[in-house]
């Protein structure tokens, strides 16, 4: 049995990754983090969860929640959510981290990207980044987490196979993303008003957006196995909002290389993914509905006039956040990797 | 030409105030109010109106709007609105005021509703209540109407035939309304974050909500057309968040009288509004999708199981606020009533 | 282990029938039946279970079925549904039967309200009503359950522990009902097809849903427990279509009786729901979203310018049809009565 | 006056041109035609028009309608509409045509993509493409116009300038479209049953959707005015389905060319369209609903990591149909081109 704290327990992941341990047989939420002196009890905060836990949000001191729990997900802002993890892990603390935070590769980019100085730099570059697929093997046992981002885990899914199959160049790679609204997270704001974006959808963060680099970094590293010089990855990724409350479905574009073919490009995706248990080369585009409320991931892939074409779909609070998250929790401390996760 | 000012014109009710106003051949708008001292362009608020006006926002005193403005439009929340409305009377601008502060009946209710002394209390009681279809006549040529709330104006179109025709009792009627999102106005609120009411259902404001005392007001003043010192009407009434951008349905529950059947009650229905532009007897239950982006109410009325049940649906944006307030308009102003309502 | 079959399984309770069993650890589904004869793949059927089952439907006799299955879930049209009950009965397989053919009490009712004669009609008013929080000594190891209707269990769980209260009276019920579109089943129709129903609310079946007798017997039924021979309840229900998936939200008024107070009312709904597992009696007016996704009934109460006023809200699909299939199934076998649904 | 027949009155694109019609001073719909012998009054199919045209479907034959209607509006499918629209012409009744059949520039292609011989061959690519921003000299006065498919709609008004002014390359171009469900019509289909598209995101039609020659065909011919014969333009266009009613977002991605800068690729979409009533160039990405139930199409274009990215929107049943219908009717009879579009 591991014993949890969760830090940002009141936004989407917290409530998505609080339903999955109430089914996890060997986890037991023992501390909900808040910054706030009122300690509401959970149901007011998740009507949804009514009856599932009988806890309150508090306002723990590091030593205090290093008492209680064995492993914590950091659900925080980026760089508030550094500064946790550091403190935990030197409490001899497990962390999976939500956040941004240790998911690019040095200070210099985080930096560029976050616009401000890392406050645990030291970890960036050796924090294995949590998605399975790719990763299990430096994932098993670890101490820290760089859970994916959710816009990341469709598009390297997808991207990956490809890649390491020379079936597609690694220049003029396009992403082009969409997502429900969960995505942009609980706090009210004008683009996420009900009456704003509903029947309407609409690209955003055109060139700006902090998963590009991410993207970068994961594809450069997860294709180039041999560590060979040659130039990193730079995908071109625009995001866009979907009137839907989840799912993430990515268009992607490449140039093909090689012997792409539709059969081939089929054949690499199913072959990469035949032993695994949440990712499924389908044969058909796949809808996001497909794997809602999932740890799954769809991908197909094609060729259409002289390009590589592949749609990869997840749920972005699970497969895309709070799934990933307890998949990695049970390759950290040894649970089957499936577990509450079926 | 009337030339035309607008206060609150950032929020949904302004936004479709325009758009009817930008096909009006009588009307021009001459003035955009805002508080704030940044003067943003119309079509940066409203990117839905770009290329239909050249106006920004600006500060101006009562008394520059005075100069600019024959009618003004007050889309303001209550208290604020009568303070505005007050000052425009005085200097010669007509207006008609989309806030609630000139609805009910006197100043006691009003403080009782809205917890708060109304600044504008004589004017209580004298004001038209802008529902053409009843109160025509101290319509025409006013120079303050009180513009009717949304819920209000689906259950008293509905119900104000029947009590006229003596076909349903005053006790005991239950209007239990259904409204879109837009209803909650522009402001980002937790409630209506898209993905906490999107792909959800609720009631909200039970008991306690501010249409409640309007409707009783109204359908009392309508009904009772021989002031007779009979007990004023009452009704319970629930309002609910649908999630839509725009529409309400009211479902009406009353208890039959003299000579109530499915038959009686569309005859009464159809013949209240034969000549009516706006609203139609419709013989089966509508839709709010029948009515959206327009000016019209459709009502349906039968009688199952020992009830009347009515069914009433409007577009809340516009025959529940901005439609009725250029239908006020035109009236006041003395052109034809439909003028930009077809 | 469990041994189950599914009549039906292409359609929306089919599916969610199966994410449940997929996870629970007595149950291994070994049929899948249809009346077509191509038998495709239960992932061509439903891409939701790519990976969590390697079946395809088939179209089986029921003596083939009987040595495959031990239980058996019917997710058929009502009149084809008894039909296959009772062979499957007379071989000795146990049936829950999500249609509405055994949940009438007599073949005359039935007959005025489905059209057609009852085929297996001296099972009505013998069958267990699948409503454990009612029924449960009689749904412990029957042969066969009439699992509820959506729209009844949302009215039948709020009202029934007030009748037996005492706190509202037996004339004059009104159900008001909000249904999610996947009420309507997976037949593609012009009323549910989604530019009609999208950003729309209507109702349907004023006066005629099929559900209202269910309502009046089950609530007749279990607030009559002295089964004195006074006035059989009938309720005024009316059904609404909301733009969403799933959900059922009930807002219910009846005449307050005795010592009805807002608390006395929420003091009754939370003494009757205090040891189950799956209904709570809730301090605010719930939203269907925080049941979507679960077997759980949120009901709430109070008192409102003379009228009781109830509201109750369920996910149509789980503890509205597949989740109380399973909750059924459970104790028919046996099983912890929670098994697969938290 | 023009006196308009409408087949086709049925659907969607049939509903907004009778509401786009009900506003226009100098049209009379004096006829709406079915195959069927009902004759179903137009408040019927669509309650949407109640009190708007008091008109019944018929079954005429084509010499009544051309005793009856100056202009003929064919919301058909593709083969049956050109086979009514040589009827048409031939006894001296113009025509818009909503179908695909004029669309193409060859009988061959035609053939490829829609599978049939086409029915009047003769008029193929003589045809006016009805797309006033580019073509509107050769729709005035026309007998015939081939009104445009929705997607080619928004992705020939983005790409024209920039091809034009030499800011894209002619190859490599990737159309990623997105569109609200009325544009897969009113016919009732598992792909567009509510609970299957709502809440969901897919592709469809990959490689195979017959707008994507149509794109292919205009873009050549309205870029290359010289008419040299260098290649064809071969789009990769993929088409999305966004659970919202109304809408297209097209993102655009293209190799840049010459001088292209963010800044040079926004200055030649406003030169393009500065004089144009119905497209703007925005400075920031647009959404669809800035569009929705307008006329209009906002475009947006910058340059990211190496591609010229443009967004534009419209309205699938409004610019992108119904609405770019009346606009060629109006320089067809030589109204106003904005009458009634405003």
């Amino acid at each position: 049995m591991a014993r949890v704290a969760i830090y940002g327990a009141s936004g989407y992941t917290g409530l998505e990754l609080l339903k999955l341990l109430a089914r996890h047989p060997h986890a037991q939420v023992t501390a909900l983090l808040t910054r706030q002196d009122e300690a509401p009890h959970l149901s007011e905060i998740h009507p949804q969860l009514t009856g599932s836990f009988d806890l309150r949000l508090e306002n723990l001191s590091v030593d205090q929640v290093a008492e209680r729990a064995d492993v914590a997900f950091t659900c925080l802002p980026h760089a508030a959510s550094a500064e946790v993890c550091a403190d935990l892990l030197s409490r001899g603390v497990k962390v999976v981290d939500l956040s941004a935070d240790y998911r690019l590769g040095d200070a210099g980019t985080y930096q560029q990207w976050y616009g401000h100085e890392h406050p645990d730099a030291a970890r960036l570059g050796k924090t294995p980044y949590g998605l399975p697929e790719l990763f299990r093997e430096q994932i098993i046992g670890a101490d820290l987490i760089a859970n994916p981002g959710c816009y990341p885990t469709s598009a390297i899914l997808a991207l990956t196979p490809l890649l390491r199959a020379g079936l597609i160049e690694r220049e003029g790679i396009v992403v082009d993303s969409k997502s429900g609204v969960s995505g942009a997270g609980r706090t009210p704001k004008l683009l996420t008003h009900y009456p704003e974006c509903n029947e309407s959808f609409s690209a955003y963060g055109v060139g700006t957006h902090r998963h590009m680099p991410e993207i970068d970094r994961v594809l450069s590293m997860a294709s180039d196995q041999s560590k060979a010089s040659h130039k990193a990855i730079e995908v071109l990724f625009t995001p866009h909002l979907v009137p839907m409350d989840r799912g993430i479905l990515s268009t992607i574009y490449a140039t093909p290389k090689g012997d792409a073919t539709p059969a081939s490009v089929m054949a690499a995706l199913k072959e990469a993914y035949a032993n695994e248990p949440f990712v499924s080369a389908v044969e058909a585009p796949p809808a996001t509905k497909h794997v809602a409320h999932t740890n799954r991931c769809h991908v197909y892939g094609t060729v259409v006039r002289g390009k590589v074409l592949l749609v990869s779909v997840i749920d972005n609070l699970i497969k895309g956040a709070s799934g990933a998250a307890v998949q990695n929790f049970n390759l950290m401390c040894g649970f089957d990797e499936t577990t509450a996760l079926r």
